[in-house]
């Protein structure tokens, strides 16, 4: 029985003989740390994060350190996440019709770049559906239109519940209801455009234009019910001139928002990013 | 007699024919051009700027180019600027009780690296006097307390009027009033802190890390009424993580501001900056 | 008749005049000069080069602007290149096993982000041959075994000539020899990962590694007789660290690959590119 | 008694339970793990390399936790070392005629910004003296002039020897010999510039300009016995075009230098870099 390889995020209040106190019970588990990234938010009563990649004994397998985990991660008092490497995220993708952020992740997956599968493409669109089931991918369309987006939310919870572990919406071009992030029960990744300073409301990319901005970027970041303000992941920028008009700064934009996805979805599904309040721990 | 550069900067409403008027102009008054830069907003009745470095007749000066364009410069409609490359912007720098703005840019002036001299550095404490004043550059302490700023911005502008072309404030931490922008006459360029997305109010870097942005920058840009609104110059970012506090946040950031702001002062001196309404063209 | 926009390079010994001689020469046609680019290495006998586009009066063609120019480009002793912007260049590209570059330009090009078209991607491998077609874009493998690579130069040299305008080389992992350059007369784009510092020979990745290399990167190159030594175009950097193993060091290279060589092609397809010798002036 | 910081290099050949057995002595001497940073080549008897700040208990200072150490590092087979943060490194600078590395350094220093004392800048030259002595720091004029410069060396190894942890070269424009690095015995960080590709001899800058480099750099490593062929600590690049003549690339360059190497000795004296043969680890 060849060794496995485990990821184990923890999290929880600091206090003296934590990262003792996990590297012990590892260790007495015949594990060995191959990587570990520990930040806490204060020495004294803040906040403990750590992130431990580990080889695990040959005769150890998941449920085997999950059951000499437990009770350990119990008396330190720490929220604990385990995962064997070899089992891969479960990634939906929800899109609308621009396509460069999608193919992107597709073109990553393929190459196995992200350790990800891709159960299901949805979209409020059919433009994207060949070239999704050109990676062997399903495709599912789900229309939006109108008022009321509860039945197309429904029908695509109903489609993913359980069957996915993140969803990722690359340009999804619809709002989703807080209704919606609670039905899904999975972390929701997105990305938006960012500006240096920000343009709020409609045509962001014209009011950047008519301000002169010289940087335009993107953030990517998690979806909670305040749009657009959930905790951020990772960002980039681009530099731009007076020279390149609107449609300059949206196609140099799409290239900044693919990349920062992509990172963004890699980070995720390494296990890096560890959720804490609006703030994000990226290991 | 030598011969001497000039920087000649056009700006007017677009029609056939102005670069071909502009240059052959130029080129009947004995001048050879070096560099020109040409931008449109649109082809058809937009905006047309022109930046032009050119070598002058051995026989020809300043006020001899100056008469030379005038009459063509009114005949094809543009507003225009001519400076002798030799004839240095005078740039007053205000500061406050941050040096490293201040310093950048002294240092950048010793190394000849900007074209500029500076008559006088103003503050409003006197914290770096004896810096500025080991560059041999005169220091002014002019105080600002209290709710009234008036008096300390006359004083100012009776200190600076018709003696500077340019004001930069290097962190100057006072609000400058419409009165004041209108009274000194000259442009003013600031540099503040940005972020993706932007953190309005008191407190940026503080607010910034609780959300876990990824990058921080800075913009410069020409002070208007409209507060941190005006023309942006340049702007710049640099990346950062979860593991650096509040401080180190603002210590990076220091380092953009002085960066940007000695960038966005370069640019202004060497006449690459023309002024559009909100928007800048930076040559 | 339309308006129809140009694009005109010109190139040759600097001397007084030459801006105002063409920008006179295309406004006595009708044109309208939309932007223009100029730069001499000295302004008293370097070399001078612009790049202008225009619009053309709407009894013009690429034809009339032709004739016209002819005569005045003769008599100012400069070379130049007039090319309509609805001409798209004709592009093939070369590719081996990664697909990574190739696919970034396919899919670039299907975006209409550069200006080309691509009638044959040529490969001496068939593994990218169905990601090729499915672009609508014929496929064509050409096997380069064993010592002597003139049999298959040639066949490469029989398919492009005269058809395409621009060879770009997507990580193809053969020499060119310098008879194919000579035959095929047209411009060969290359790509390859760089270094600060450089590390010659194989595996650079390897040694990149070894020395603790902060920083990897990529240059878009012109392909001469020296190998990996033509004009450079563009480059590009990233970051990376310590515990970035040697496959994700090439991970990493490979995006950077795909982003330069993409901009490399944007900006010779747009004529922004004009080589000098081992010098390249990008407008 | 108020409780200190510390911070733990250790290095060794990898092996399962260090991590476990490294913080669990820490934590039995009631210090508690602030950060804690952890590396190794290979889970599998490669090298193992960990970072670890701590603060101690109230009443154990440095001389406790090295005791409470050594044993505990003997039987783990690790080096290690241990410094209390408030035990600021003593560093010498060795400068030349530029004052741009130099005065970064000193403008940090005087913020605190990096936890570093001064004690002694040297140069071959007497340009900068005034500069360094308006930092209050003593300012010593070692001539270095002919072939022989061993005098030279062996003053500076008899100012410096037992005095300094640390010796920067900011832009010292002489070669150090293999007996000054072994005589000197501590670390020598060195700042060059560095181009992709690399440009190897004199005027690098001339010929970067004449290959059409879009990106010049700057490396600081630390000084082997290889000229500029030492381990690299950091590294930096900003863009350039073709219209910037030798003396702006030279300029622009000059401003990555300043940022690379006050980066690389800031890393340093918070005890982040450890040297692995050619390699570093920067945690």
């Amino acid at each position: 029985m060849a060794t496995s390889r485990f990821r184990l995020l923890v999290h929880g209040t600091d206090r003296p003989g934590i990262v003792a106190g996990v590297s012990s019970v590892l260790t007495e588990a015949g594990a060995n740390i191959v990587s570990l990234d520990q930040y806490s938010t204060s020495a004294d009563g803040g906040q403990f994060f750590q992130r431990t990649v580990f080889e695990g004994a040959p005769d150890v397998d998941l449920h085997g350190y999950t059951q000499y985990l437990a009770s350990a991660m119990e008396s330190l008092g720490l929220s604990w996440k385990l995962r064997d490497v070899q089992q891969r995220l479960r990634v939906a993708i929800l899109a609308s019709t621009s396509d460069h952020c999608l193919l992107d992740l597709l073109w990553r997956y393929r190459r196995s770049e992200i350790p990800m599968t891709v159960p299901m493409v949805i979209s409020n669109h059919n433009r994207v559906a060949e070239d999704v089931r050109s990676f062997g991918i399903p495709f599912v369309h789900v229309p939006s239109q109108g008022e009321d987006k509860s039945a197309a939310e429904q029908e695509i919870v109903r489609l993913l519940k359980d069957n996915v572990d993140l969803v990722v919406l690359a340009r999804y071009m619809q709002i989703l209801s807080p209704q919606f992030l609670a039905d899904i029960g999975v972390p929701v990744i997105n990305i938006h455009h960012s500006f240096l300073p920000a343009f709020i409301g409609a045509g962001p990319y014209r009011k950047a234009k008519e301000r002169g901005v010289k940087l335009i970027g993107a953030t990517a970041h998690y979806v909670t019910e305040e749009l657009d303000e959930g905790p951020i992941i990772e960002q980039g920028v681009v530099r731009v001139t007076h020279a390149e008009d609107v449609a300059a700064l949206q196609r140099k934009g799409a290239l900044v928002e693919r990349e920062v996805l992509s990172r963004a979805v890699l980070a995720h599904c390494e296990d890096r990013v560890i959720r804490h309040g609006r703030e994000t721990i990226v290991f």
